[in-house]
């Protein structure tokens, strides 16, 4: 195992059930390292165009990145990739806890499945032996129960498993990929693949140490946050996500009702800080983590929810909570669980249920479709029964269990009004009414709606984090600001953040830029810089890109949904909303800045600028 | 003064005698820094399109750089910008010495000289204490007894002196400004703006340490260095510039008989190696510098040579030597003396002179026209005697002091076939013919024909130096190469080295990728990243493009002399020329990959990107 990687791949085809272990270059990794590095050239080089996501022809691949698994906050991550069955585009998910470094310790980058397995089976990798083992009693099973059993079989409760529940069997389009029960690597629908190809989970058990290039100086970086993380931190630590939803609805943020209203009194009931009061029992964190921002949470009635299951964060709170109108915290706890127990999207999923709320209202859907259940916003009771109805494709939930865009297709009738989606994604938690960089970001990301790649004006505005200035002098711009500054922004704070799913690190640990760029030094010994690294976030983009391009995909996919282009029905978005031709202008200044014709493709120079010259043919002409 | 820069700017207005100081901000001097930086910005800011660059609406620009004054090795220079009389385009130079220092010790950032004295003056600057003196006794004086006669007005025999020769006084077109009597802003023409101001010379004592964020960073890197260096730059170290000609002769990148010819078997006698033996009376250094490549040479006959000159650089023992065919060593030495005493570049004037020189051996130049001198290439006597003439504009020295562009021109007869300049700046000593990189760095920099912004393929290939792998996997490309990874390497090595002109740095201490940005935090406290300073090299890059643009240089220009379009007549080169549909695929890739149009004007989302939208109005439609 060198620095910074292992330098091996491991093959999994499942129709075969040929294991295989194939080399990774060093010059190669460190152009295409980690997360979307790694995901975006594989599935652009293997995959054929257009094949189905849910067939034997997509691959699923597993990925730690470049400093998974050394001994420092925001390094226990790993990602998850696939054609996406949500949005039939490139699809890529990461996740905390613990199974990225055990895979590192295990000796390997990465993970390629490959075809469909004839029944069930689950991967069992010890170090360098690794086996495809039978699955078939744990099919059907949820999460708990078949960790249990793997652990058991296996004989060893230390077993990181990552896995799926029965939404992943059964193909829910927005189905997660779960480790150890409550990390969750959730959009994109990557469960879904992963339950197409008959693989029920992926148990890992390492022995070795990540070797480090300067041990010393990352143990002194990783002391640093440990002793500062309740100052740079503090929320996060103290809280987990979603403390102050009170500010949210103040400054209009907070989805509520399907995205369409402003106003929740109700919001102190839901917000982390209730929580910790109400139902807390304690905090988890992740690999070497010490910012520790996950909540376990317990109830026991009307519900039991597991503290196992971990406990909601700010994007479940919101949308299971206000945006449903739902306020009862327990309910959305269990929600929470739910999804967990069967792997759905917490994020896909509440919206889902909240485009059907809206639907029940404006009588598109009736209580013969919801076998006599009353949907209608704020009934907690049925907004939890829709959960488990998704998870198990039951009824409505079979509907809704392929997402806004395919179930508002699906009813007619206008519904699509009410389908909250970009590519088909689920929009998460932000409102991009409020926060114009939000907006580009949902339109012209590859994964579709996806908050992480996204820079959230409200943490630029109205001061700038001083660690950005690293990146050159940055001015905040304010949130409704659609001009080139805040394009200009996007483009440098958006890349910067999207270089997370590239290394396989954190949004959460509050690196600055000088010190996560010496993180990747201290663990790789790559003498790289800022620029070096922006550049891999530029190509991996492009090749996502590309990717997308040649499944036929548009600058007109790269668009909101029409309920942003509408103000909100209360509250302080009542009279603002997105201008579409600033929309269209700002998209279209993006793609210069990143090399793209005006119709959104990458362009020869810019493939001979990123090395990337390979990637020529499989843009398809438009 | 703050740390990295003084915060005052210099104006000083020769025609009213006005001399005020101006406040730089720090957010500002982070984007537009040091040399390029700060010149492309008030050279574009501030001068009216198409003026007369001899002319008192032209401004003429000294400026230091964030680094500049810091104990640290390549921190002692100084850059001199002005519309360029040469050129016509954006004009820009850099010296060593330690005039630099001394100006940022006086506590200012820059200077920008405006109008026109009415009759000869100097600038004596003692810290803030600024004011003009009259230099009438001054002016027809060369450099040495100007600089005596300055410090004995003074009484200070340490105030470091920037002048201009009598080379500078009648305006040659590539007169220079020179400190310390052997540092020298060489190109562009920079003297003859000087000479056109009747400014004669800035006088500089400064008291003021420089004050540095980290100074014990600082020195550990400095020590390195100090260490180092005869590892890192032992040929620099040992002989200064020009060593192993004779592999220069071998591989053709030795420009021999006007870049004709390829045959050179004295070329022994002019490298480096028997400056050393022969000429050698000492080295010189520069502020604070560890490498210490300056030589001192001495001659008594036939001709004196005084050491306080210095001695010939590689590019003068090639331009003044093979280029004009000439081997006498002592000869060589001679005209660089000249070329200080006149304050004349020494690359233009050894070029026009072998410009002539083929002219004559066509007949286009005849005895008629020398004074009855023979001009043959060769004779060292008159390529001697050729200097003094063009110092002193006399005879056909006067007609070759427009430089070869206008020479040519008022030649005739197919006289431009023997010119070897880009945009009016003559061709300094490497050859494109080998290095495809070389090419494409003559036609596209905004100066002309320049080495320093320049990438020498040959420093790149077969082994790439494992600093630059801090930018990215960059890999070798072959010197004949000219295809996108070329182009790509050109745009990120040539930026990585042209950050120095920004820097004010020097190109010849081999700092690393890494080592660079380490100074730059050490000395200002800045927490930048390679990522930043990249962006500053693109910035003005991109402003010195805007402004030739407005002069209304086109993409015709970023173009080669015909020479290059041929092989030569014999050695390693007899075979190989520059293929101009390359040159052009090339160039367009480029201005691609800078978001220039396929005319290389500047695009919106560029500007837009780098934040320089208040420049989009100095583009010309054209």
């Amino acid at each position: 195992m060198e620095n910074g990687f292992t330098g091996k791949l491991l093959r999994v085809n499942l129709n075969t059930e040929k294991i295989s272990v194939e080399t990774l270059e060093k010059t190669f990794y460190r152009r295409y390292f980690g997360g979307r590095g790694l995901i975006s050239y594989y599935l652009l080089k293997e995959l054929e165009p257009k094949i189905n996501p849910l067939g034997p022809e997509n691959k699923l691949i597993f990925a730690c990145g470049p400093v998974t698994g050394a001994p420092v906050s925001g390094s226990g991550r790993n990602s998850v990739g696939a054609k996406s069955p949500l949005t039939g585009a490139y699809g890529e998910a990461e996740a905390g806890g613990y199974w990225g470094a055990e895979l590192k310790r295990a000796g390997f980058d990465a993970i390629i499945f490959e075809g469909k397995a004839s029944s069930p089976v689950y991967l069992w990798i010890k170090d360098q032996k690794v086996e495809l083992r039978d699955a078939s009693r744990l099919w059907g099973h949820e999460i708990r129960k078949s960790q249990e059993t793997i652990r058991n079989e296996l004989g060893d409760k230390r077993v990181k498993v990552a896995q799926i529940g029965p939404g992943g069997e059964k193909q829910v389009r927005y189905a997660c990929v779960i480790n150890d029960m409550h990390h969750v690597a959730g959009r994109c629908g990557m469960g879904a693949v992963m339950g197409s190809k008959n693989l029920k989970a992926v148990a890992v058990k390492g022995s070795k140490s990540v070797p480090l290039r300067k041990p010393k100086r990352l143990a002194k970086l990783a002391r640093w946050m440990a002793q500062n993380v309740d100052n740079v931190a503090h929320a996060l630590h103290t809280y987990g996500t979603g403390d102050e939803m009170d500010v949210m609805v103040e400054t209009g943020n907070l989805p509520i009702r399907n995205f369409r209203d402003g106003d929740f009194p109700e919001v102190d009931q839901i917000s982390a800080e209730t929580v910790k009061e109400q139902v807390r029992v304690g905090m988890g964190t992740c690999f070497a983590c010490a910012v520790a921002c996950k909540k376990k949470v317990k109830v026991t009635e009307p519900w039991n929810v597991y503290p196992e299951y971990g406990g909601p964060e700010y994007e479940t709170l919101a949308s299971m909570g206000s945006n449903c109108g739902v306020s009862d915290l327990k309910a959305i706890c269990k929600a929470n669980e739910l999804c967990q127990r069967y792997s759905i999207d917490t994020i896909s999923t509440g919206v889902t249920i909240s485009f059907a709320m809206e639907c029940y209202e404006h009588g598109l859907l009736t209580k013969e479709d919801t076998d006599g259940m009353d949907l209608s916003f704020g009934n907690a009771e049925s907004m939890v029964k829709m959960v488990e109805m998704i998870g198990e494709k039951r009824g409505l939930g079979a509907l809704l269990a392929e997402g806004t865009k395919r179930a508002a297709e699906q009813i007619g009738n206008g519904a699509e009004e009410f389908a909250v989606h970009v590519k088909g994604q689920e929009v998460p938690m932000h409102d991009p009414r409020l926060k114009r960089g939000e907006a580009l970001g949902y339109a012209v990301s590859p994964t579709g709606a996806d908050h992480v790649h996204n820079i959230h004006d409200t943490f630029l505005y109205p001061a700038l984090p001083k660690k950005y200035n690293s990146l050159g002098v940055l001015e905040p711009v304010p949130l409704e600001d659609f001009g080139p500054k805040k394009v200009r922004l996007y483009k440098i704070v958006g890349e910067w953040r999207t270089l997370n799913n590239f290394l396989v690190m954190c949004l959460f640990t509050p690196w600055s830029v000088v010190q996560k760029v010496e993180i990747v030094r201290s663990v790789t010994g790559w003498n790289t810089t800022a620029f070096e690294l922006m550049k891999v976030v530029e190509r991996g983009n492009t090749l996502a890109r590309i990717f997308n391009n040649r499944e036929g995909f548009t600058e007109k996919d790269d668009w909101l949904p029409p309920r942003f282009f509408q103000p909100k029905t209360s509250g302080a978005l009542d009279k603002t909303s997105v201008n579409p031709h600033e929309l269209q202008k700002a998209k279209l200044l993006y793609y210069d800045m990143m090399g793209w014709t005006e119709k959104g493709i990458p362009k020869q120079s810019t493939l001979a600028e990123l090395d990337i010259g390979w990637a020529a043919d499989k843009i398809s002409v438009q």
